[in-house]
């Protein structure tokens, strides 16, 4: 080819290629949509849907933790807000469209009948699945071009799903809350990436760090994702009593993480100051802590200690260890999804495999517990059960490693857009600004060495 | 009369018009409610009402879209935070009161008893028509003085309302997300009030536009739009197969328009950036494009492709459309309703006409099917339900653009308060402001020539 | 004791106190949980629970009132945004812990079985009565340091638990919204504590005022309160009908209160300016004034003027009465409670005394009367009702005020940390603040004098 032509066809690509490969994959996923995707059969059912008036309005939950929750606690950096915001909403709808048809692929219902059904509890599970993708965001927030987010989401959703399917309903492991093939998935798939991408640069930029009101809009998404989580755990468990334990569990898991959130952030600090990314982050730990046997734990005092466990570790994760890996580990990880998600995702993974003993049939009515088991039923036995749950655990915790480590070598591949070093954790490269955007988020950098007084005398 | 005494009553007016105007609506409203308004009678029926636990909190949720949603979403201007925020819950709060009246007195229930019923489904249509006022609020944003808003809204509720009965009651066109009664019924109002009321410093105002937080604001109110878009739309519906189908196809429509609005306004940019105008209002045109047929369409791929389609046309309409508009139509639309209201409720219900033929019974249980349409269980064929969903297109848009034309007719009689012209897009006539208004909201304008070292350096 | 010695146990104990005080209380929580609280026994029941369908969209709607309501409504102070937020939601679920402890302790499941049971209903409890000591904090807004905020929790708490076991159990007072024993018992402690531990520089500090974006964060806090308040007042309701109509009145009383806030700001402000402390706070005392009779009233109107007295009164009362009594009283009332949840709290009682009077078992289904008013199907009369009523509305108003009276001499003992006279209202002291905190709160006090051309030119 010549060396012109080449040349223009790369111009235009790297000009073209975020709209050109969305628009592709988007095309791809009207197609499989529309030859496989059905919505149930009203023909034959009555019009009356029992679990709709409970399910419909947790799904309502999760859908503003998705796009509020996760969309504003990321846009704690101060010139990254515009990006945070509405990549989060790329990302989480490429990802629902993505995981519907993959996991349809992957459905009883499509080895049987060969087409996959959508109702609300799909879109629960489709919600689900942006989770995932969104905090491996997080771990990578201001580091990837829109293009480079696509293709990991595009990598990491099937991956998420075939990890999904092997611990849920191959090992039938037990993860309400999805603190395995959720949190966990999510997290660790994005250290993979962020360990094999990484660069000195994205250490020393003086771009990473919050302004005032960015902290405030910041904390929007902190507590939306605290007032549902409850109904994050509770969505998919098994009947009435079943959901209201799950949320019962929820919440004070909750609450006991941000109890403890509070007393260890005072705890670290030498100036008894507490630490706003503590309050944003640890507070909402104990959501993820208690993911995996929300609907398990039968005494209330139990998700209470779980969940102050959960704040604990993860504002120590925060204070010591975010920085150890920063310096010394090489892995820059923006929004330390490893304490908010890492962390209190294995310490929930380990919980269902001691509880998986604890609590047996006896602890509820009999229904409930083959639900909340399923093996249980065709007479797997209590340690049996513990054992899946472990390998489950074993499962997500590597299986999305490597999964982030070969997705990041995809993103190495020179071919798509990258940020560059001076546009880290910014707006700018990839967003229309307003013109105030460097004033309001340069200034900040220097305005400790302002005093006002003189300025205003000066001035007038 | 005495010139002295009519100066003095004219002076009278223009400082109290306001408060004396909303007393008087607002003691109109109290008097007609006492005399016509009932709460349903509970001795007649029993405790238990299925209908209340699945509507409820699909109340709440549009409840949440009206307040929350279009209040944050018109807070975009830099100047105009306090006004977007506040007006929006003036209008909407308004709006509810003299809707419920309209509606009551148009109602069967009043023609039968001489009275009229208010339950949940009464609040729900309430905060309907409440959308109604505050779309047609969006294209005259910052132009209005908050007596001009109340004339407004008085006149237009009416019109609205009497759109509404002969569309949906008389004509028995479907409409169950209101694509028709709601959106182009506010969108082209509005637009009517603005073309009428044009004037060339609308087009030239430096305050109009958005700093970085700002947009941050406003977003917070896209997001709340988006999540609760399904409940919009399923509110109404028939049975719980019913209201599930509204929901899913709503919610597919807008990821789809997600996903195109962010292929397209990276298309449509030179220095392919996104355009936060576009990921702010393109994103939930789906809502507004599947609005007319939520409950009709039965394949997901169908809401997918018509909510690609809206978020397509939206951004061509944002980046092209309405600066065309500005400056060669003499219409100044603020919010840019067109492009969000206007152009996705047109194609709704070209839609609606559309599968009107395409949707024949055999795609639901019969029940459903003539509750979608109930002229239909009259004898009404597909093909003649197609024509009255024409006719209801047609009727609602010239109906409102007539209505919108009158309507600025009352408005620019001169008693009314007016913006002054260099408070136009601005808090600061009808709004106590704090000290940082003017430098947090003009500096803005001139930061970007702003070099922050020298700054820093001189000041210290 | 060495003085040597007392002087290190004094500066750890001044350095450590909130960490060990707080982890105390958490540990006794757990403890007092494992030993006394349960779940509902999930063997005996069947698996199906028809009220947590209604009940918990409607305790997720109060959960988001708390957390980012009352969260966000305090934010409008310039500097004290991080502190309003985050002290939120350490009072919160400190109180929602100690308040299940409490309020188990005087359940009738516990004098029977000696213990207490956890349900979807205990928590909408336990956060009803988290708004409790929100409402005293935000009297104190911004004067109390974090050890002194968690101690005024640990006193109030029970004051409230006994009040409310009087009012509601013992003497079976009619208060489904709590307008007793929440917002006049929070309102009146909280001013109670105000008053006595008031100091001169309370009511001088240039830190006390807002700025353009602290005011547009707090306004999120108010809608989040408007647009859930329904469920607040419907939550405990009996039945379907019962929710309903204690919704349907909620929220005709807020649409009542936001239309006359308009009014009336409009009225008392010269330059017919509204005031954002209005909006923020008197649009949402229409839900406060209702509260005490939510499921009483039968006509609609009623609400209407409930709420309508109640916008008018709050804004006379911000605009008044809290300068006045800043001015005159030595009662420094942060938020102006008093205008929010005092005087609209004891228009809500006086109603309840005068509608148990009018409103007679005819009006109902006659089960929903003996539920509204369970002493009637023990024979009480009408008449009798009403004077409880009243007796309800005295001990709860001078409960309140005794216990804050007790309680602010406990925080006088000078052994808790105090802010400093300079940090009052500030986040500097307890928060860990980033670089443009300084250049942010405080430009802006200075800002109205600048001239931003001038500026501009000088420094390019």
């Amino acid at each position: 080819m010549d060396i012109e032509v080449r040349k223009r066809i790369l111009k235009f690509w790297n000009k073209h290629q975020f709209s050109l490969l969305l628009f592709f994959f988007h095309v791809c996923f009207i197609i499989l949509i529309a030859i496989f995707g059905r919505y149930p059969n009203y023909q034959l059912t009555s019009n009356d849907n029992s679990s709709f008036s409970t399910t419909y309005p947790m799904f309502a939950d999760v859908n503003a933790m998705i796009f509020v929750g996760f969309g504003f606690l990321m846009t704690f950096l101060k010139r990254y807000g515009y990006s945070a915001v509405s990549i989060n909403m790329l990302l989480a709808t490429f990802s629902i469209l993505w995981s519907i048809i993959i996991r349809g692929f992957l459905s009883e219902e499509f080895s049987n009948h060969g087409h996959f059904i959508l109702d609300t509890t799909s879109l629960v599970y489709a919600n689900f699945s942006a989770a995932v993708v969104l905090i491996s965001m997080g771990a990578l927030l201001g580091i990837l071009s829109p293009t480079q987010y696509v293709i990991m989401a595009l990598c990491e959703i099937p991956v998420a799903m075939i990890l999904e399917h092997v611990v849920a309903e191959l090992f039938l492991v037990s993860d309400i809350g999805g603190s395995l093939v959720i949190h966990i998935m999510g997290c660790f798939f994005g250290l993979g990436v962020a360990k094999i991408i990484d660069k000195k640069v994205f250490h020393q930029s003086e771009h990473e760090g919050s302004v005032y009101h960015s902290d405030l809009f910041s904390i929007i998404g902190t507590i939306f994702l605290w007032i549902y989580w409850p109904s994050f755990n509770g969505a998919l468990a098994d009947g009435d009593y079943g959901k209201e334990r799950s949320i019962s569990n929820t919440f004070l898991s909750l609450v006991a993480a941000t109890i403890t959130t509070f007393i260890t952030s005072n705890l670290v600090n030498s100036n008894k100051q507490f630490n706003m990314i503590h309050v944003a982050n640890s507070t909402i730990a104990g959501g993820v802590a208690i993911g995996n046997v929300a609907n398990v734990v039968t005494n209330p005092w139990v998700s209470i200690v779980i969940g102050s466990i959960a704040g604990f570790i993860s504002v120590l994760g925060y204070e010591y260890l975010t920085p150890l890996l920063s310096k010394r580990g090489g892995l820059h990880d923006t929004c330390g999804v490893i304490n908010l998600h890492g962390f209190p995702g294995i310490l929930s993974g380990l919980c269902g495999i001691l509880f998986a003993f604890i609590y047996t049939k006896d602890y509820y009515s009999n229904d409930e517990y083959y639900f909340i088991y399923p093996a249980t039923r065709n007479g797997r036995t209590s340690s049996k059960q513990a054992l899946y749950q472990f390998i489950g655990l074993v499962i997500t915790l590597f299986g999305s490693l490597i999964g982030g480590i070969l997705t990041a070598i995809v993103l190495r591949i020179p071919i798509w857009n990258r940020v560059p070093d001076d546009e880290l954790f910014s707006d700018g490269e990839y967003f229309h600004t307003p013109d105030d955007y460097e004033f309001t988020t340069k200034l900040s950098s220097n305005a400790k060495n302002l005093k006002i007084q003189n300025f205003n005398v000066e001035n007038v």
